[in-house]
């Protein structure tokens, strides 16, 4: 299942500069920058986002926070969207959900966002994160998240 | 409705040092510190937790995060349904929802988490999440989480 | 908290028809009539739907199913939005979430819709649930739903 | 991603008659039967339900209920659960969360649920929906559950 969720073979980006424009959006988020996040891939329908982990990032038994987690994947989900947005068109974050499956317990946390459907208005995408440690990779959390296209409103532009 | 969401009349910690055991819990979460967060109540079944607004909080519009919101909430639902377990039991977030609301714009952003349900494995709360700009309130997130108690889990302790 | 929850004093629906048009919109639902779902409160940003227990509404043990509780909660947040929508405006429900409380074990089931954030295109409503047995109610679900007003579609007009 | 997602290759059953468990406590889900839900695929991990439409199945538009998608997706979750689960455990839903894709009409709708994550305590299971019409196949949902598991609990075997 997850029909729609091999964006290479589905996906058309109506902005043939949607990786550049992806990547000065991602730029400007304060919060990447603090965390330390990597914009690590930008595909029409795809982005993954990659974290190092540091203590700074950690809940209190040293792993990675849920929160911490739910940011990449946010926003991994949230450019996923953007990617296939016209040139004009802002994007918000309607709702998210996210369900941890192992503990974020690892060196490296990976976020990847796929689109599922892309609509008009809203853009439906799946989450997914793993771990990494020591050579083992764990699927650490799963999600969806509802992202609202928005066109013409002054300071909610990407 | 919302039954059972005044904790003061509902809930019963059963560990009197509850409060005590929340803040040291708290104080080792690193990304709290990285945030700038602060641990504003503990009382039994709520939490609140403020935030005052940093450019690195930021997403690409200039708002707090939505998944910094996400950060602070799902601690303050933790820690909510962990003011009510024993003292021997740690504490996992099993899966999270957040529906934003409003842009989260404003100096100081606070989340408040209740428990709604209280089991020996399980515990439900509700999130709510509220921003301070020039002195309007908006209430700009709600969610729910669902929150699981272990005992006697090496490595898993609150 | 959940502020904005008490439609009574926040929410003006525009068009001064919205309890007739909720009631003759429900009464469409083919599925509502299957059940035997009764329509209880049509209030601004307010419904209320009931539903009394029958033995093809249960799950394995004899309880009302999660599903039909489902049902009716979406039934309820959607119409909840219907009611602060103008006249030609139709509703689809984007995304919902519940969290099961404890077991829908009694005689009937009540689901309560009450909008939480009512905008131009998305709602945000919470659903609650509740049962009762022999005189004791239990609060056995809280969830969340997100709806989308359709103005101008033809075939989706509520 | 949805590492996992291929239960045939991931999954073993603990109990080899899950089969034939899976179909008996179905066979008492008043509800499906009232539905005309038929138990499709029951593999290790994987549960598949159909449904053909009648217009008593339908919200106000002639469409599948959104709650009617939910009840099979739901029972889709729980029993592809069920499947991995011991013989004397019992089932609960904990929580289910639906994206609503495209509308759901069509003839026939189908829901799987896969297990994504297989826990003592808990399971997570991914859901998704498609509806058949005139030939066309559309995925209208997609959604995660999680499940609890309980053993030795009177009222509550599956």
């Amino acid at each position: 299942m997850r029909l729609g969720s091999d964006p290479g073979s589905m996906h058309t980006p109506t902005n043939p500069d949607f990786e550049a424009r992806t990547r000065e959006s991602f730029a400007k988020q304060g919060v990447m920058k603090l965390l330390g996040a990597e914009l690590e891939r930008v595909e029409p329908g795809l982005v993954q986002i990659g974290l190092p982990f540091r203590p700074d990032l950690s809940q209190q038994h040293g792993f990675f926070h849920a929160g911490v987690l739910s940011t990449i994947a946010d926003s991994a989900g949230g450019y996923a969207a953007f990617t296939l947005f016209p040139e004009d068109a802002g994007i918000l974050t309607v709702e998210f959900k996210v369900n941890l499956l192992a503990a974020a317990d690892g060196e490296r946390l990976t976020a990847i966002g796929k689109v599922i459907r892309s609509g008009r208005t809203l853009t439906i995408c799946a989450l997914d994160a793993h771990v990494d440690k020591a050579g083992k990779r764990t699927h650490c959390a799963t999600g969806l998240s509802t992202l609202m296209s928005l066109v013409g409103r002054a300071g909610v532009r990407g």
